[in-house]
């Protein structure tokens, strides 16, 4: 299910880039980045190497920059007024979204299902973000 | 006096952050930036030479991604959701004033009024920052 | 017939990420940042303002520089010598592809038709690297 | 009062910027990022849990980064030849105070008092920044 | 001796210069940080301090990212095809210095032979590098 | 002759890190990142294209700040109070350089003698920073 989502929201995406006046867009960025800090929990729990550990917690804090970073460029650059008042979930939405990207280090530190209510929050700004494309 | 108003402001701040249980935030880091894309826009009037023209919007552009940064990481990581359901504007204010530091560039270029509407706004920023360190 | 082969390498991509045991990665990520110079190209095409120029020049500088950093990741961390070995072309094809990343501000500056060469060598790529995961 | 007090700093700056002829300068920046650090020394001392202190490790370099930058910007680009002359302890006093802010992670490592230590010379800092401007 | 040998290199350097069409490059860049991974790796070695350890895989993760740097700006900014050409080790040669950087942190860790396998690499890249200043 | 040069250079290198406990530096780095900026006053001089032009002015600004960088870690991280107070001029040459770098874009913009200064007086840090690898 969730791959038919991402597959109807990459047809609209693509024909959407050629009559964009305003730049390219594409919430793809920060699921990418997501699925890494997903991934590497997945690796944490199975390896018991405090260096790797170590390893593990550096670039897990740089995807989750990026993930933020990527989500915040959507907030300002990409979304407008008019998607504000069409989605009211969407300040919110987009806020808790970075608040789990920084804190998928903070509480439960290796904590896939951080990561999981993560995806769920940005597929669901992926959904909104195809439905504007729509409009 | 410059030296009594800081000396006042270091105060607060440092009794404020050790009630503080998730690190040190102040608006003030944008309104610096957001200073100094002000000053760079009256120097570009005050100058003729096009590679300083040139050489001012590479300097501006990095300055307008750090009043953008500062910003989204006090949306982000110091605003709670109790703040955001006492002051209903702060989603939409701070929305703006980023989508301004994004626009001093696009829209009259180096139009001051763009940075004076953005200093508006992180000062507005600053006023419900305060409020809430009161709390 | 792109879009054809982008969702097929998409579909393949989710069911990958769940099996890796060495990271996330993604050739949309230098896609899209490819597409986002063909659009700048687009719009200064289409300006006349020569500040707006050199804010494009900007961006579009720190666009070619992300597209090649996602290719040499790609090349460095994801593609291993059997790899090269089953695709012979591979190591040219980055090769030029970041080339044709830098060279997009150097010669013809704001020509569209080497951002179009620069999208060509990113979706031979991909389809290489689809190739790799069916494996 | 946290209010007032920004509010006068406010003023004077913008008054201090006005005659400027070579942008927007403020120590303020290194002591926000100088006081962070002690932050996390202080949250360090009072958690036990491993994987936090890696990430207190990983931002507090970060800041110490930080504090070093804007301490040389300041060094290069605000102080000018008379300053130092004026100023003789100038060069020495960014000089350790750069090295506290690298050391602050090398000796002692979450030890606050070398975060004491740095921030006694950054107010210093402040204090001649302060001189320079009433001249 | 030290200074003899830095303005004997210094001499050849800008000569090469000035007939160069396209910027400065040298490998020396990528060794200084390789280095650098090395002098990290013997000092980890003679300590037991668990933070200092940690400090180290940080500096080291940002050290590895600046040699991968460097090596990729040399394969796609300095060498061209008729480069790749005479010397057909050279796109595996800079493929496997670049994976022995990033993985200088993964396995083994804190291994000096995998520093030393890096430099070899390095120092390669650097003959191959003088040999086409010479054409 | 280059070879041979880079050679013994590396060998005085690699012995005098050895004995270092504080890492590993060289001010060829800051001179590398000079010498482009050297190339590009140069390159911009022959050519009459606008956009090369602010593409020139782009990269060089970043030349211009690796160059600042690379001095400020050589005076903050390399040298310490004994050789301050050795070479007294120390402070003042490697304020004087960085001032230089940043200069380098503002006054005479692609004036290649401020690029001529700026060299001289890397050189000048080179040659101290030999004096104290001798000790």
């Amino acid at each position: 299910m969730f791959a038919t989502a991402l597959r109807s929201l990459r047809i609209i995406e693509v024909s959407a880039h050629c009559d964009l006046p305003c730049g390219v867009y594409d919430p793809a960025q920060a699921r990418i980045e997501a699925e890494s800090i997903k991934a590497i929990d997945k690796k944490v729990a199975d390896s018991d190497d405090p260096d790797f550990r170590v390893r593990a917690a550096i670039i897990k804090e740089q995807r989750s920059e990026l993930v933020k970073h990527h989500l915040w460029v959507l907030w300002t650059d990409y979304f407008k007024p008019p998607h504000f008042e069409k989605f009211p979930e969407l300040h919110s939405l987009i806020n808790e979204a970075t608040k789990l990207a920084g804190a998928s280090g903070t509480k439960g530190s290796f904590d896939e299902s951080v990561a999981d209510e993560l995806l769920a929050k940005i597929d669901r700004v992926a959904e909104i973000f195809a439905e504007t494309k729509k409009a």
